[in-house]
């Protein structure tokens, strides 16, 4: 999938909604605990519910671990039901030398079918670029993530006074393009984005943090906008489990549909 | 399993050696490909072939994820084949905010059983601290690793001087204890392995990097021995590969007591 193709969907929606597929087995309402895979069943019904309102869905690899190997084949048919016209990332976090990392992009990228996938950047150049030899499919290197203890390593300034995200960044984008990479950036501080969107005009930001971690749409729009669009804003828990109850699909629907409809004020307002 | 298990373990075999279980069905032998799971039936022939002369057995997950969903039971019945006194680590690099890094924690500690996991540190303490909560399980963090690109971010001087690496063992060793950490550090030059030494002088290393890339074993042991030896020697390719003919369990049994042998003579001129 190109920039472009990810931006007509943006504008046919009028939304930069990606969904969070989550599932905790425990949270899963229990008219569905019944069904032969009861998370490929709420993905389901999730998915049907957002569709209108989202033009990304990002599965985080842990949530289908967690269940073992019937887990991957849960993942498998919620990618496969997912239509082609959205953009799937798999929120993985890998990172490995050279060779390993080849086989994990394989993973993603041929044995699984996803256009994009969340990668951890410590081990540098050659653990990320196998990732990038994929023709269509995406790289997105973790730069400032909206947890605590990305104050940890992150923040850490280097001996020229810049932070150790902005290294990453500034290193990591000459391996790619804004055709194949883009940038985690958590939205727990507008400044932070607007470091990243400086460094990186023309790439995408998945943004998570917006709702459970507290950050403001409002600033992610004002400091990361760009012609593109050029952002994804991720929100999990607050679509999934907007109710417990056997109204979860409605309540995801009017979760999603809420955010869809600022998110379209906020495209008009600061689509450059 | 506490390091006083794998320092017996150490003391029975006279070897401090781990063995990567990296399968490539592509180089799996011949004979071996019309079984039904070539690369268990590959694993478990490489295990009877090594278990004499190692410690511990890791499986690289970017193989067996590499398989699709059948890898991960290709995994589970190679974790199931390993007898329990050897140290079993996932070398699957790992790391992400608090509650998913508790999924994975559960996915490799209970769905799975093995005894650690290695862990990417670039999202700090609370992607760090859930695999921390297992009893008797163990996170191996990223420190410095050996290929190339650890240079592109792991060697990068902060204000104060000191690299990301040192600021990443300093930091995340207050997190835990010598009883459940141990750090990931690559043999291609001594010094590095003699300053994390330094930091933590208890801790288990996991050293990569010896043979095919390229480091010293005497280098590693001169710097990184201590008095429960605290050092496991991973080598991968070297013994799964050592013949692609159908001797290829042969080759390997010889290529594993030939660095038993080296590794004997190190106990017994560094083990203080």
């Amino acid at each position: 999938m190109t920039s472009s193709d990810i931006f007509a969907e943006i504008q046919k929606k009028n939304s930069f909604l990606c969904v969070g597929l989550d599932p905790v087995i425990e949270k899963i309402p229990r008219q569905l605990q019944r069904e032969e895979d009861p998370v490929f069943s709420f993905n389901k019904a999730i998915i049907d519910a957002t569709i209108d309102h989202a033009v990304a869905y990002k599965p985080n690899l842990a949530f289908y671990e967690a269940l073992g190997p019937g887990g991957w084949e849960t993942l498998q048919k919620t990618l496969e039901y997912l239509p082609s016209e959205v953009f799937t990332i798999a929120d993985a976090k890998r990172g490995d030398i050279g060779n390993t990392s080849t086989l994990y992009a394989k993973a993603f990228f041929e044995q699984m079918d996803f256009d994009a996938i969340t990668i951890a950047p410590y081990m540098g150049e050659d653990s990320v670029r196998p990732f990038l030899a994929f023709d269509g499919k995406w790289a997105i290197v973790l730069a400032l993530t909206s947890n605590q203890g990305s104050q940890d390593f992150q923040l850490i300034d280097n001996s020229d006074g810049k932070p150790l995200f902005a290294s990453v960044v500034e290193k990591s984008k000459t391996w790619g393009t804004a055709q194949n990479m883009m940038y985690v950036v958590g939205a727990t501080r507008g400044s932070h984005i607007e470091n990243v969107r400086a460094l990186v005009p023309d790439h995408f930001l998945l943004v998570p943090g917006v709702g459970a971690q507290g950050g403001s749409l409002e600033e992610v729009a004002r400091f990361g906008m760009n012609a593109q669009c050029g952002l994804l804003v991720n929100s999990s828990r607050g679509i999934l489990y907007a109710s417990s109850d056997s109204d979860f699909a409605v309540a995801a629907k009017k979760e999603a549909q809420s955010l869809q409809g600022a998110m379209e004020e906020l495209l008009s307002r600061y689509l450059t």
